[in-house]
């Protein structure tokens, strides 16, 4: 077998054997495979695709490149929650303790990455005193005694994602729904989690563009999940805007702290977290219907039991839990800008990668590997999209440390937010849901 | 401006600006890009192609990125011939010293490069004493004074186009048809020639499967000759089998003698290099007719002016001119073992591209840069397509020296004839000719 083969079956429009894409990996894994036949082999799967036993394939052979978590030690479903990206998207904050509070076992390992925002280990680093770094046995007893872990990907986690997903952002192959597929599946699977939720965004600045791409991708991943006896649901979302009011680090913990005391009601961010959890509730405990699920949710967080959960995890891993109740001892900026609106009109839209860009020069997010994240800084938004506006009214406060890069983040705000005369259309943030 | 960007450009179906392509190749001769970025952007430009404008630009920019060779001190319109690729195609040597016998100036430098036998160098040097390395002004001093020239390209011409193609090779994008007509192209205009004919091949074997694809790429390089003032014409020629009935350097220098001595009457060979030959007459003299430049092809073959131009060109280059009469002082194989056909029937068809693997397992060509070729060996054919054989019948000999390699030979051979029970339709060996 060579690579120059490979390349052109698959350029040809060809299917490949399980073997050939094993054979792929394992070269790669072992640093045998140039990084330009990768490359020209990504970009023909860009073109040409994968088919559901292909992606399965690869999804199990990048997940053989690597260790792989064994959580069988622990009774009851192991649940998982992925998002492919978004702005202001602290859902885990909020999911991952109704989950837990429900009696649900949720052991998650993130990865950091590039972003607009940090990763969730960055968003719980902002905590005084929280810990990411536990030992693998640390991590399955905190999981036994209160359902709840959160701690960062070893690099020995699915290796040939890492090398993979390097070359794809320098060669344009980032957007190829079987490589998006493998990627993630590959993740929650070898952390081994037997039930997942993933959030598929759309629009402009997610990875799929169209709600038709969002659900290819999403119905690959779930069929992947059945190859491989995983319960997957997926939802698809749009990020036309902010899913979320706060973009950064602390203002993320802090805006799923308010919602989980109740502070945040029919907010966008409130309504995903809740419909996310109700999922991997019914995933959890099989015959519970949806509706019953939505009802205890609420009753989880009317109660201060997701709340109280939340403190739970700080507490074992290091954090400062009287954030629960008292969030300014979060980080905070030092200056508070506002940004006003230019016109009367309506908040037509928010365009979120935008806003997510303007975080990041504000220090919320990484540009290079090698950037430090300031977790204090961000953007709140005080208007959300169909809400009507006067000129000079203030539609977001800009949380400022370093002025450096402040007129880059004002400009792009100013593209961010469009005011229009008539007031939009409303939609539905969550279209629809694949694999239930 | 930025690899990635350009790359994402091409790969969704955009064109490029004349400034992004002479961007991509100032970094790639400057050494800063990335292989994996340049074999990312090769498979977008395979699957989305380039238009004239887009493929003229890079033709230019590949020439700029280094010599090119002045030929503006010769007198009258200076022609070159290329082919893309093909088995037994030694037409170079017939068509050259026709047309510098016709008074045509014939300053060509060729390539080595990989193939089932050698380049045209590899051939000339298989004559004794035979030199390829002149200097630039013996070569402009010898085109002066007989006319005729060939000499080896050196790395100087066109470095992107070498550095492209290495990459091209072990990417899988070889075949793209705007990627072969300025690999073309920028060779053939930064020689100098004011007239090019070319010989494009299609078939099994050939980098163009089909008619079409060879008419398409013949089109782009006729276009992209008109808008540098060249004058280009091409033929498609079909390469089912292969062209000559010798295959194999010393063979195909020894085919190409009898030629131009008149005792290859009506051969493949000899009709497409006349007609080539026509055709480059007709570009180096205005006004002159296609049916007059046939007929003075075949007087000058008749009268021996074109056999004692070939003479010329091996004295002055340091070959001995007595091969032309007397072509047993090439190099010979030791061995010379026969091939029968199978069984009674016709023979439908020779696959060229195996019968030249054949030979190039014999010693005939290279697998690798480094190989080293053996000048003698080779495959001769005594049949040709739609002739009837018998059982037994010979019909070919291996000129063999080293028999590491023979029992492969011979199996491809095997492949290689088909003989069928019905006697195969003929069809013209030029289909078509493209820019007149």
């Amino acid at each position: 077998m060579h690579p120059v083969q490979l390349i052109l079956k698959k350029r040809n429009g060809e299917k490949h054997t399980p073997a050939e894409i094993r054979f792929l990996i394992q070269e790669l894994t072992a640093g045998r495979l140039e990084n330009y036949q990768l490359a020209a082999w990504l970009m023909a799967v860009w073109f040409r695709g994968m088919d559901y036993e292909e992606t399965d394939v690869l999804t199990q052979a990048m997940i053989e490149s690597g260790d792989q978590v064994d959580l069988s030690s622990i009774d009851g479903v192991k649940v998982d929650k992925h998002s492919t990206g978004g702005v202001g998207d602290g859902t885990t904050l909020v999911i991952a303790p109704i989950v837990a509070a429900a009696g649900g076992r949720v052991a998650k390992m993130s990865g950091r990455g590039l972003g607009h925002t940090g990763g969730t280990l960055d968003k719980l680093e902002s905590i005084p005193g929280m810990r990411v770094d536990l030992t693998q046995q640390q991590f399955l007893d905190q999981v036994r005694q209160i359902g709840l872990a959160i701690i960062s990907q070893t690099g020995k986690l699915v290796p040939a994602d890492g090398q993979m997903y390097a070359l794809r952002d320098v060669t344009g192959t980032v957007d190829s729904i079987p490589l998006i597929a493998a990627s993630v599946m590959s993740k929650k699977i070898a952390c081994g989690a037997d039930a997942i939720v993933l959030d598929v965004k759309f629009g402009h600045g997610a990875f799929m563009k169209s709600l038709d791409d969002a659900r290819k991708l999403a119905e690959t991943m779930v069929a992947i999940g059945r190859l491989r006896d995983r319960q997957v649901r997926a939802a698809l979302t749009s990020m036309e805007e902010p899913l979320g009011n706060q973009i950064g680090n602390a203002l993320e913990v802090d805006e799923a702290l308010r919602i989980l005391r109740g502070e945040r009601k029919g907010t966008a961010l409130e309504t995903v977290a809740y419909e996310l959890s109700s999922h991997l509730l019914c995933m959890s405990h099989p015959g519970l219907s949806l509706e019953t699920a939505r009802v205890q949710v609420q009753q989880l967080v009317d109660s201060g039991q997701a709340l109280d959960k939340l403190g739970q995890l700080l507490e074992a891993q290091g954090g400062d839990r009287r954030i629960c109740e008292e969030p300014e001892r979060l980080p905070q900026a030092q200056q508070k800008i506002g940004f006003n609106s230019p016109s009367d009109g309506f908040v037509g839209s928010i365009a979120a990668e935008t806003i997510g860009t303007a975080a990041m020069w504000l220090g919320a997010g990484r540009r290079t590997k090698s950037d430090s994240i300031d977790p204090a800084v961000g953007i709140v938004l005080h208007v959300e999209k169909g809400r009507p506006v006067k000129k000079g009214e203030r539609m977001a406060t800009l949380h400022v440390n370093d002025q450096t890069h402040l007129a880059a983040a004002e400009k792009l705000l100013s593209h961010a937010f469009l005011i229009q005369a008539e007031k939009p259309e409303a939609q539905p943030l969550i279209r629809e849901m694949i694999g239930v």
